[in-house]
């Protein structure tokens, strides 16, 4: 890996916005990179929940990545099964330096074959079907194994994206970068997981969350069984 | 103030995108809103450090705000001495039920009069710049006082939008909301704040942030005189 470093953000139509800005705000202040916001086309890209915002390069048309990540989102639903963007992501994932993701971006991942055998992490909610691609599945915020570096859900961005400059760059500019975001958080609750969530909000959050959760694990099905419309192969995991 | 609760979200160029990005992902969470991104046109707004998005509403043709929500960056301080803005600040947070801020966003709210006595924090590196707008400064990540709802900064974004949450709609919303975005933060250094950062960071950050607190000094210096060239009159504070 030579400088600039360049890191590739992959983008699409249904992404979970603070999936990608927490580590974008983080990565900008890398010294000697190129960032990517990648995408299928130029078109402005709508998230999950309506922010829109503009790719500056397409997968086509993007360089090789040393660092790539994929955040995550409802919209991985579709690219679950599309087989172009998961070839794009094998392509990348295979000759880059770091093969990264944050919350459901890792179901992205292994769904093109990048995590089978790794240790990894995604959103609480989905972590059962992460393991159904063969992926030893971890229950912590960040999880390094190797070059595979992978955040729980959301949030857990921001510690990522610090993870990310700490091992690029070392500990000082992490802590230098921590400190111009003041990252110093105070929930003002203690609700930021299944295991210290008051038990009616968990009841609640995973009510309705069941039918994601199945539509997806029906997709995760169909994608390991070579089922998808678009990879009837069954080839391309 | 009566459902559905109108938020407005106060964007200009250069606006630090996490500022907003954050508490945008927990605002979208809330029942019974109206979400606005409120610019100047609705013309793509670039932030400070690249990423570019849509505006949905200009300031003239949005609504009357049930909260103002203005982030930070360094493009306030062109905003600091824009006279028809800080108007519009002022004219919306005079009728609003809340006026809110993360980061230096609250650095424009005081520039429109509308913390003069108040409780209200920001950004660990202006907390003085604040001060001289006659704002009593508080060293906290999120402050509350009457409808005045103010958060340090960048990161600070999320538990402020938490807050929020917790204040329009309870803490269970608020709780569930933290539990899906995974709001359990693990931060792998502990430097986020001037207290707790080593000694060398801490003196880099500040040595790199030196030019622009005495930009800022100097264009606070004019607003409170009077002498901004969009506002001579003085009045507009």
């Amino acid at each position: 890996m030579s400088y600039p470093i360049s890191i590739g953000i992959v983008l699409f139509p249904g992404v979970t916005q603070l999936d990608f800005t927490g580590p974008y705000e983080v990565f900008t202040r890398f010294p000697h990179i190129n960032l990517y916001l990648m995408s299928e086309s130029l078109e402005p890209i709508r998230s999950d929940r309506g922010l829109t915002f503009l790719p500056d390069t397409t997968f086509v048309q993007g360089p090789n990545l040393d660092v790539l990540f994929v955040p995550g989102g409802p919209g991985i639903n579709a690219k679950l099964e599309d087989k172009d963007f998961l070839q794009f992501l094998k392509t990348q994932g295979e000759q880059a330096s770091y093969v990264t993701s944050v919350c459901t971006g890792a179901l992205l991942l292994a769904a093109a074959g990048l995590l089978e055998g790794y240790r990894a992490t995604t959103h609480w909610l989905f972590l059962d079907l992460l393991a159904m691609f063969g992926v030893e599945v971890v229950k912590k915020r960040i999880v390094i194994d190797g070059n595979r570096i992978t955040g729980g859900g959301v949030t857990a961005g921001i510690d990522f994206g610090l993870a990310i400059a700490a091992e690029l760059f070392g500990e000082t500019l992490a802590q230098e970068i921590q400190l111009q975001i003041e990252y110093n958080p105070q929930p003002p609750f203690n609700s930021g997981s299944p295991d210290t969530a008051p038990a009616d909000v968990l009841k609640r959050v995973q009510a309705a969350s069941r039918d994601m959760q199945e539509t997806r694990r029906q997709i995760v099905q169909r994608v390991i069984s070579g089922e998808s419309t678009g990879d009837t192969s069954g080839k391309l995991r």
